[in-house]
């Protein structure tokens, strides 16, 4: 391990797994590595998680975003998580959250170390950070993700490090990490485009904050992605259409503009079927690259990525890591404070293309709660990129449970992007394009745009007696909700497709 | 006015304003000066009024903010009004945004020209600013506000100046005008501080797209200011206990952050009440200087103050005007795209004080809609702030109508800031502190430090009850909205403050 471990002395700090976990005590506050389940510390929060079943022990986690190799399902399990923040995606986890057992802080992924920087989130004892190697300085070469690995690192008491040699060492010269500084002496973030680099390859950590060094040989876990289907590539269709009307009109060039996608399947799909359409050159400035960007950068859609973590299944990553060298020229990992940064976004105009669970008749997007109460993911990013993004996509099939639930509602039931930050709503059916509307214009755009024909009558026959009772965006309020109490009733909204003149 | 009129030749374009108004033909989109009723184009818009009601005419209005001098009411009655965005505070064009006659397109401030010079928002035909001056090359000098004005004489074909010699020519130098270039070739904003200048003193005009200078000599509306009382003193004393906290505890400097200010009375004597705590050398960077801003620069409370308007009471205007160059090196007035814009409220750490219509107990906010459906004034600047600042604090008096309406609800009846971009809620009762916390924890601190002590039994017993339910975010759907359902039907709330137990 010398040609990854080249601190001097580094055998000193040479732990297993089990000893390093003896540094967490009851009632830490722990940052780790990790973002989209690529590139999380895995060996020494498993050994915690082994811990916690023996012992009473609870701490705050706090990470990138998302884990893989049942990191988070082994703490919930053991009963390790007391608070967990920003964002999650197991189901274990989720069901503890959504029981009131683990408290959830869901944050703007952009702000989390913003937050954590100024004390908002507690003091961090210790950042436990995958490696690909440690250098000469005790300096870390991040692995398949940054996420908040470099300000945990520079916030904790202490740093465990595991350094995970199923990474190859190629990776080393992906990253570019910068921080920025504190205030009053914060200066622009230099980023003019998806390739600028403005920081260092690696991670900087004094040698004495090094706790312990700990050995892995544990992969990822590769991403299941849901191929596409015939509603994603309708829903692709439709924007590829879109924006090459766009280009026709002059609103934007050739390139179009840098484009992140969400998380997940659906966004996966969509952005693969964007590679059908004959673009070529385009850039990314997102928070993950899945199948379909490498797909895209493998046919020439796009010529350079820029993200916070590499998220693949298992074919595409069997293709794509040993051969790391061949794309690390178009490819960089940011810090997600600066991969998500408003001002980035804001100054280079991104296409932002998101999922939406729901979204209503006047463009509110619900991304995170089940009928108002029952949390999925978290907010993620999509917040940062939706809010400041040149144009703000929403995506989702119009139904959900083979038709028995509308992802076009009357009122969502819980609101994480208003009708202020959002331009554009595409389901399988069509493209809403609600630049410049007005409320009751956006009701009636997206319902024939959007809904399902099933739910079209029941939607706009809620519109128009809204539209009675006036009102700049008009609602009944006692119908309002009334779509998803019927979900938490009977499982179904069927009944307002069966009678669309009474609900 | 040939100290005001400095372009050789300016004589040729002298007009009326009813002149000047006949270049406006309808159908077309116009762009005017105007910000918070400050600075706005005058005489122009209401002769255009004057003729719209004898001939069929009707435009879309495009200003910066809300405009003074009756001219909304005036274009409004005349039904010259197809469309306004992107903010108004007009009770008679209010109506008819409620009753949908004119259709308005609600838009966060900075990015109202961001929309328009990608083509969103429609051709801007011509733009009406008023102007202290035109200097010799034809450029504008901006009076009390900057807003929109030199991207609307970028983006027109025809642009009108009103020459106001109400306004001291002592204005020459507030200003600070700079535009962001078009993509790709933007670069950083390089704002670092709420005194940095970057720009020109002038709004760059080609001379022969100036198509009529009208003189005119009509002042600004003063603003009615409600004064300070004991509840915006309470609100204002329990920020300043939270500061001195927080500087005690070393998360802010002694010298604090920045300060952003709502719009309105209620912000107004919050901020004034600020200056009672002894701070000195504080620093503004807002959208619009309100009374309170001037006395506190008066006291020292503030050493500079920048923003996009100046708006102010009758008295505190008759003082700072005549004196406005003692002013003149702490204040500057920016293009709203800057003082709003994100990237600079990020980087340099905003404590933004916005105020709230009502918040539910899970810390959402609502800042536009009475119940749900009726329009206030817009969402104007408050979503550029809170989701950027370091500090998002939100107030409200706990609540209106002599006690009939809560302001503290179970599920707000729209949302404008969710709770991913809430970090403080103050009422006169007290201050919630909602950093970190999970939306149950949040309901506890909501109901206990904010909600008055009528309505607290009710919200604790909907609170609990939901929990039973489940949920990350506990909700009963079927109950969700039924206090805004009251006032709708009953004018009042009261019936919950009366049976806590059954609602």
């Amino acid at each position: 391990m010398s040609h990854r471990c080249r601190l001097p002395g580094w055998e000193s700090k040479k732990m297993s797994a089990e000893q390093a976990a003896t540094l967490i005590k009851d009632g830490m506050t722990i940052g780790t590595s990790g973002f989209t389940r690529a590139g999380e510390a895995k060996e020494v929060p498993l050994a915690l998680a082994e811990r916690a079943k023996k012992e009473s022990l609870k701490i705050t986690l706090l990470t990138g975003a998302s884990l893989g190799n049942n990191v988070d399902a082994s703490l919930t399990d053991a009963g390790a998580l007391k608070r967990r923040m920003p964002f999650q995606v197991d189901r274990t986890l989720r069901k503890a959250i959504n029981q009131g057992e683990v408290l959830f802080s869901d944050i703007h992924l952009s702000e989390v170390v913003e937050q954590a920087r100024h004390g908002y989130l507690g003091h961090i004892d210790i950042a436990i950070i995958e490696a690909t190697a440690i250098t000469e300085e005790g300096a870390i070469i991040p692995t398949a993700s940054v996420g908040n690995s470099a300000s945990f690192a520079r916030l904790a008491d202490k740093v465990i490090i595991e350094v995970n040699d199923v990474w190859p060492e190629a990776l080393e010269g992906l990253h570019d990490i910068y921080l920025p500084a504190m205030r009053p002496d914060r200066t622009p973030v230099e980023v003019t485009a998806a390739d600028s680099r403005i920081g260092t390859p690696y991670i900087q950590v004094p040698p004495e904050k090094i706790a312990a060094i700990v050995l892995t040989h544990r992969p990822d876990s590769p991403s299941d992605n849901v191929p596409a289907d015939e509603g994603t590539q309708r829903i692709a269709d439709h924007l590829i259409d879109f924006f090459k009307n766009e280009i026709a009109s002059g609103r934007l060039g050739e390139q179009l503009l840098p484009f992140q996608a969400g998380i997940g399947s659906m966004a996966n799909a969509v952005l693969e079927g964007l590679g059908t359409a004959g673009f070529e050159g385009l850039t990314m400035y997102s928070e993950v690259l899945q199948d379909s960007a490498i797909k895209l950068l493998d046919n020439g859609t796009f010529r350079f990525a820029s993200a916070t973590s590499i998220t693949l299944g298992q074919e595409v990553g069997n293709r794509f890591w040993p051969n790391i060298e061949q794309y690390k020229d178009r490819i960089v990992l940011r810090p997600q404070e600066i991969s998500n940064l408003p001002e980035v976004i804001r100054r280079i105009g991104i296409i932002a293309i998101n999922t939406a669970l729901e979204f209503d008749i006047y463009g509110n997007v619900n991304s995170t709660h089940v009928c108002g109460t029952q949390m999925m993911n978290g907010i993620g990013g999509s917040g940062d990129f939706a809010r400041n993004a040149h144009l703000s996509v929403f995506i989702s099939k119009s139904v959900a449970k083979s038709g028995d639930i509308s992802s076009i509602v009357p009122f969502v039931s819980h609101v994480d992007h208003s009708e202020h930050d959002v331009d554009i709503l595409v389901t399988e059916h069509g493209l809403a394009d609600l630049r410049g509307c007005a409320p009751r214009e956006r009701a009636l755009i997206i319902i024939e745009k959007c809904a399902d024909p099933l739910y079209r009558p029941a939607l706009l026959d809620y519109f128009h007696r809204a539209c009675e009772r006036g009102g700049h965006t008009p609602h009944l309020l006692n119908e309002a909700l009334s779509w998803h109490q019927a979900v938490v009733e009977s499982g179904s909204m069927r009944h307002f497709a069966d009678s669309p003149a009474q609900s």
